[in-house]
């Protein structure tokens, strides 16, 4: 099977064969990344540029040693250092890298949609490596990649999504990708953290975060998104973490084997405690491991692999 | 023929030969870029070093993917993370990149003639990637590449160029390359963005638009030039948009198949419209396209590489 | 022989061979950067993170080079763009770090002990890029490979540091590693600069610069650390240049062939004035190419490699 698209830019348009797709092809990489030499041929002469306009480590450094473990070329183009300075539209400067022949574009950006406005006027592959508070595709299939690892499947399992959801594409890309799978999701925050299209989705809303994670299979923690207002509106971070801090005995009242995810950076002691960042239950590193072997996936399926 | 130089700081020193020897190295390093494995052995085992001490995507990321296509390794400076800021001369952090034994130094600097400190300084060989307001030869290599490509040849031709001339390193860089093969060179733009010495240059000065493009083979628009005082020279920018943005109706004066060229960034609606800028003689994409296969040729010659 | 940890923290903990190890792989190493393909297929598949919260040009390079002459992979992050900015510890960055399985992460922060912190929670080999004012072991190496190259052995050499020796983690370093050797170090500069615990390190202590010279074969320059409160300690830059700048008739003082030392970046005319900078007792530059060949038996023998 091969992939039916250009681009990937969001979770919203995939479905559920395709998600599926992308994890039984993630599979098959992520023993690259153990071996004592880390490369394969795969894409060998292909160029990858990555295109971020909001600060980054993880998902920049993801990318870029997925693409190499893939022996691709990478060239990383930074905000600040960026011709956005000189006044250029988004479509120019796309249309201008294009034009050096990319395959793969992989960009983040403060404005949600920048992504689909490259995708549509360029011809190269783009993948959205996060759109304002809209999606984060590749962070969703990677924590879809984890849910199966630990889990054995995806199909009807619960799970409760705490925190900023407002402001989360995270939080946004999973939902979408869960209902695919007749996920039964949750989430929980306080009410001006909660946006209104939830139950359009499907989602259920809780605002005690006891109740929100009775009989879970999983617990995805989120961070309050600062860069993007999350601060202003609850009365005080101290009071937040009172209410909406993971701590270790909330797992009881979790399903047995419940699994404990952040997509990072944590903020230690405001929306996680350290018992269950660091705790048996947590898969959170499991995420930014998978996270190399889905984009590899990704970067090989928008090439032309076949799985 | 190979290459008689060290170094590539400027096109007023280059010969009509030794500029046609790169076009011509050029074209055959174009399809390179694409095929579907863009990458062949050249330069393996070469090390590039971009320094960029001026904000910069197009250039840059042009010199890596030539640097890289020809399997190169390189290494990126910015002026912002740069030992710059630790007061060491420009000289000295020249000498010391050149004690790890770097084939190529790509630099760019506000100051001009920086480059010509690190040829005469160095052993290395030394690409000019704008200097200040005085030269940025890549680009105008490029250009010729995209003229020549696209007219069939260069002797003779019409060209007009118009914007901020005075604070424009393509400009000059052009007008030198230009002269070489007798080209006809009409300079445009308001009194305050005429340099002085343009005349000695055997260029033409002209104040109106109409005027400069009537009968021109080539128009090349210039952005103003802000990070260099272009807007401190010009009443308004809405004033400037009015009397010099290239807009349809213009071209009608100009010859049957002009083409229209801008180094970009473009800023549109101020010198240039969109139905210019997108419009069937705008050969703007081709210059950035072309501009890899240019400078894999620059990269191949200066070291050694024989046509 | 193999190298017998993860990690290069630091000289101090170093043994005599275990310091003698790296010198000698070091210049099986030196002569890759002289040939004309630079580069050997030794660390293929390797991932090497270079991540510096401290601006530096020399040292990031210098790493990045010698990777790549090793065929490594290296992925680069910096201060600014780092998630830093989202509230991660640092324990939690290298965590997520190592889930992306780099074989060595290269760190340089200003806090003293950041490598240690990574190195003691991580399982990938960590190596101290400098972290403030306590430790950068791969300069006082390549420090020493470049004077047992010059004078033939480094056994009971005379030295004088001379400068800012209070905020200087090279000092520190080269002082740890001299000592090993029983050499006979002096520091030299303003009471303000001279740390209390030298004399526990059997460093002496001159504060003229005349007195600290004479009889030496090896004297390093040091500038003032203005980024780490350098220059709040002396009455002015002036009148510092005036006592401690190394001039060449301050070479008389010294025995034949004297070596003249400095890691860059220099301040002319404030610690070491261009006659002596350019002179031909200085090895300045030499410092800088051993630093790719000592960085490269670094990464060489903690993945692993035997001399």
């Amino acid at each position: 099977m091969s992939w039916p698209y250009k681009d990937l830019l969001g979770t919203r348009e995939l479905s559920k064969e395709e998600i599926l797709l992308i994890l039984h092809t993630a599979e098959s990489f992520k023993e690259i990344s153990r071996r004592d030499i880390k490369k394969v041929p795969t894409l060998r002469g292909k160029t990858i540029i990555t295109a971020f306009y909001e600060p980054s480590t993880r998902t920049r450094v993801s990318f870029e040693i997925a693409a190499k473990r893939l022996s691709a070329d990478t060239i990383s183009i930074s905000g600040t250092t960026s011709s956005a300075v000189k006044g250029e539209t988004l479509k120019d400067t796309g249309k201008n890298l294009e034009s050096m022949r990319p395959d793969v574009i992989v960009i983040r950006h403060s404005m949600p949609g920048a992504p689909h406005i490259l995708a549509k006027a360029l011809a190269s592959s783009i993948i959205n490596g996060g759109d304002g508070a809209h999606e984060h595709p590749t962070q969703a299939l990677l924590d879809l990649f984890t849910i199966r690892e630990k889990k054995g499947g995806l199909d009807g399992l619960k799970v409760a999504i705490v925190g900023d959801i407002a402001h989360s594409r995270v939080a946004r890309s999973n939902i979408f990708a869960m209902k695919k799978f007749d996920m039964d999701v949750t989430c929980c925050g306080p009410p001006t953290m909660i946006p209104p299209f939830l139950e359009d989705l499907g989602v259920n809303v809780e605002y005690k975060l006891d109740k929100a994670l009775a009989d879970k299979d999983v617990i995805m923690m989120l961070r309050i998104q600062k860069e993007r207002g999350g601060v202003s509106v609850i009365p005080s971070v101290k009071e937040y973490a009172m209410l909406y801090s993971l701590k270790e005995e909330h797992l009881q009242k979790a399903n047995n084997g419940v699994i404990i995810m952040h997509p990072g950076p944590m903020n230690r002691g405001i929306e996680i405690s350290d018992a269950v960042a660091d705790g048996p239950y947590s898969v959170i590193l499991d995420q930014v491991e998978n996270g190399v072997a889905v984009r590899m996936a990704i970067l090989f399926l928008l090439l032309g692999g076949e799985s």
